[in-house]
């Protein structure tokens, strides 16, 4: 091919390169009165977030930390962790979010391999980094983070704490330019096998998600979540693929941002009613636990709009959402896709269907944002059909996508496969380009000859009125290949047997929607279901169990 | 500096360039049977628009055009051009927008300039070429446009029609990958002084401007410029700074679009009612042309948001344009400057405020949009006081500002100084960040011992209620230095003299708003006022009549 004429290095400004720091002018700019709140704690406003990132960045630097340097954050969802994902990649280091729910050793096990240098510690995880302290390799300082008056005791040798290092530290500082592809994140996605593995993402590829995100949820009409006059909160953790991005996006725009710290339900819903928040981003599981408090009854929601993403969004909480006034819309993405790559796709005329049906098209996966490429294929790497039936693995090319797992190339193999990234995940698409995921490839029941989405029998199960949540694993059975193996919780007062989900799963049945082989045989009963770290079924340990 | 870790590159799709095509992706994707109109003779969808794009460049690829060559169009506004928009740079090779208001020996100068391998040309400007056909050097292949059923006849001999050459062409092109930094589009920006001269922009910065574009008038509650629901038509050309970069975001939203084809004010109004247009972008000529029209007194306008920019938005303008209904805004920016830079921000309360007192905010040039940085410097490229009064050279930093001038790098050592690049306009910054523009640097009128913004004068002029459009330059005198010197336009059957507008001037001495030496000694009534070939007034023909 020939050469197309290339813009030649220049020494003047057009090489403006795609900074985190960039991400931070405008919401200051347009507002610097506006707030930022820290649950019923405190609050204060961008040109205070501006200061305290100055602040931030030089008793960083002043302890040691240079570019290249890692840093790591374990706190609540808070606006110090806000002035961390900005400050900590402004001046060159690395942030490392480390996921606070995972066990000692694995989070001992993500900081080595992160090979932090520097770690920020909320006294609430002090005791963990305590009884594994002798097993970290890396950390050169400790740096305490409290909401207390003064820090908790702790044999840790600190540095001290956050905020008196804050008030120490200049509020002056020089950000430098650097090259648009320097790592400015990294985290951990935990597997159901072998050791969480780690996926990083650039400055370029923060600020390219940040600007197709306003591209998306700011632009349409029908999904208005981020606009100017919004009021964010987010209840996926900080530290879980940066809260969606969604806190960068927010700050670029300047809308008001309230950080709830810790999840809990009653809190989150005060939150919510007291500020009136119009935008979350949620999983299920947390959505579920604030739909079930007392005070979401008196709460007037109908100008909160929520993202569902992590697991898919049942009919029945999307129902339960809607019935309280709640917009509900799924978003799509995992860790390894920084995360945005589709949202539900509403159009005018679907905003005056009946609930139902309005439900029916929020529980779709969606339709891939601005700048995201979306394709489903057959294992040889054919895409398959898009005529809503036909199912195929997603796979997907975006300027966001992590490049491989850190310092494990092999294991990133099946991720990078002919130039898309494999997703895992099993769907159909239609033919105006809805996805519909239906399943994780390891997770789909191979019965009767047919692939059998262990989700799709998880969603017309817990349509049953006295179901609260459902999760559905194949188990091995001589005659089918599989059979599908449930587990069931049940909603308070409520009592079911195996039956009545028989005859409920009969209907769909009958309906032509699921094969009778799809009807599980064996259903267990019980008070909860095992979930991941970050809120999904956890299907690996259901299997083990079943196994054992 | 110590090294921040950076992205190896590797053989995977994690490199996404940033390439126009990119931007195509969503809107068919969201709404492929959105229409785009063509005036009041066709319409087609955005899966047609799509099926016309590969096409086009099957046609031009034929034709032999390559990744590297220059293909130029001349055509009004129309969605043929909205395909050239996408065809030419996708297939690797430079849109050469040609400015069709330049002299034909521009016209001439402007495509050997920019070495123009193909032509598009539109039967209405075919007598242009005919006319100088010898003097072009490089053109390979002459495409004929036509809004006929056939295309006139021609001296010129030409591969064929438009039309005709995209019904044989295949509908399937297999877009390359290249790099994002390459030439997209170049066009020539007409100085006051000497020859025009070519700005040119990448990829990487059309998609970035595409995509910051979204996070501003997309995003703003009080500014609902491009919304999912928007219908949008241009009235400035698409020859002049790619129609502002408007149609690349709204072919990535997937919203309605109109192109009015050519700019006569009774079709515009018309078009705007049959359409329910939501957005334009405007110089203030051309919209005072509109507002002239007999139909936009029986128009609902109260949906139509329009930005202005080009010249100042006048408060008359603005106020008079209010009055019926229609939202006005400013944007700011310049060819150099692909063009967005900022616009007028307006605050939940602001909409509250009497129309008067909205006009004093949306007459103003506004706050930066995301990721622009905007300064202004004394002589010396110090930063002056952000007070509202203080003045300085207008400087900014942008993902998307041109390198340099085409072949002619010596005439932007003016443009780029210090890693900024200079505006060449005066103004002031008030504390809230909000810009006003009060003159280019070289209409400043500098009298009396002090710098008098022509413009500030012009505005003021324009606000007797007799007057319809002033133009004041400086003249030389020996007293004051200089003494302003106006030229002023009457409304239909108004007839006022030079001591009625010395009059009127009296009361903004009176009132300490300027200083006395502000007020004119010499007018001229005149029918029309000098513009430019886009529309500005000209300044410089202006002050050479007065020296002739």
């Amino acid at each position: 091919m020939a050469q197309t004429r290339i813009l030649k290095p220049a020494d003047n400004a057009y090489q403006y390169p795609l900074l985190i720091k960039r991400l931070l002018m405008s919401g200051p700019r347009y507002n610097p009165d506006q707030e930022i709140v820290y649950a019923n704690r405190s609050k204060y406003t961008y040109k205070d977030l501006v200061d305290r990132i100055h602040r931030l960045a030089n008793a960083l630097t002043d302890a040691g930390v240079k570019p290249g340097d890692t840093v790591a954050v374990m706190d609540w969802d808070t606006p110090r962790y806000l002035e961390c994902f900005f400050a900590i990649p402004m001046i060159g280091a690395i942030l490392h979010t480390v996921n606070v729910r995972l066990s000692p050793e694995q989070i001992v096990y993500t900081m080595n391999h992160a090979e932090d240098d520097v770690v920020l510690v909320h006294d609430d995880f002090m005791p963990i980094i305590e009884s594994v302290k002798d097993e970290i390799k890396t950390v050169k300082t400790w740096i305490q983070v409290t909401d207390e008056a003064s820090a908790k005791a702790t044999s840790i040798d600190t540095l001290g704490e956050y905020e008196e290092l804050l008030a120490k530290a200049d509020n002056q500082f020089d950000f430098p330019d650097f090259d648009e592809n320097s790592v400015a994140t990294t985290f951990y996605t935990t597997g159901t096998t072998g050791n969480p593995k780690g996926v990083y993402f650039s400055h370029r590829q923060l600020v390219l998600h940040t600007l197709a995100m306003t591209g998306s949820i700011s632009a349409y009409d029908e999904m208005p979540l981020l606009r100017s006059s919004s009021v964010y909160m987010p209840v996926t953790p900080m530290f879980h693929v940066h809260a969606w991005g969604v806190p960068y996006a927010a700050t670029m725009l300047g809308v008001k941002q309230v950080y709830p710290g810790r999840y809990e339900p009653e809190l989150l819903v005060d939150l919510i009613k007291t500020h009136r928040v119009s935008m979350s981003h949620c999983v299920p599981t947390v959505m579920q636990m604030m739909m079930a408090t007392e005070s979401i009854k008196t709460a007037d929601l109908s100008n909160w709009h929520v993202l569902i993403g992590g697991s898919a969004l049942t009919k029945g909480l999307c129902d339960a959402a809607a019935r309280l006034g709640i917009h509900m819309y799924t978003g799509y993405g995992m860790s390894e896709t920084c995360p945005l790559l589709s949202t539900t796709h509403l159009k005018p005329e679907d905003l005056d269907l009946p609930l139902e049906q309005q439900t029916a098209i929020r529980v779709k996966t969606g339709i891939a944002v601005p700048m995201v490429e979306l394709e489903i294929v057959d294992p040889d790497g054919n895409p398959v059909p898009h005529d809503g039936e036909a199912k195929g693995e997603v796979v997907t090319r975006a300027p966001w996508l992590t490049q491989s797992y850190f310092k494990e190339p092999e294991k990133g193999e099946d991720l990078w496969q002919g130039g898309w990234l494999h997703t895992g995940d099993v769907a159909s698409m239609e033919p105006d380009n809805t996805l519909t995921i239906k399943d994780r490839i390891k997770d789909v029941i191979k019965t009767g000859g047919e692939w059998l989405s262990s989700l799709d029998l998880e969603n017309l199960i817990s349509q049953h009125p006295a179901v609260a949540g459902a999760a559905v694993v194949g188990v091995p059975d001589e005659k089918w290949g599989e059979r599908p193996y449930a587990l069931v919780t049940l909603k308070p007062g409520e009592n079911i047997g195996l039956e009545d989900i028989q005859k409920h799963l009969q209907q769909f049945v009958d309906s032509g929607d699921i094969n009778k082989w799809a009807i599980p045989g064996q259903i267990d009963f019980v008070e909860d279901i095992p979930k991941t770290s970050v809120g999904k079924i956890n299907k690996k340990l259901i299997r083990d169990q079943l196994t054992d």
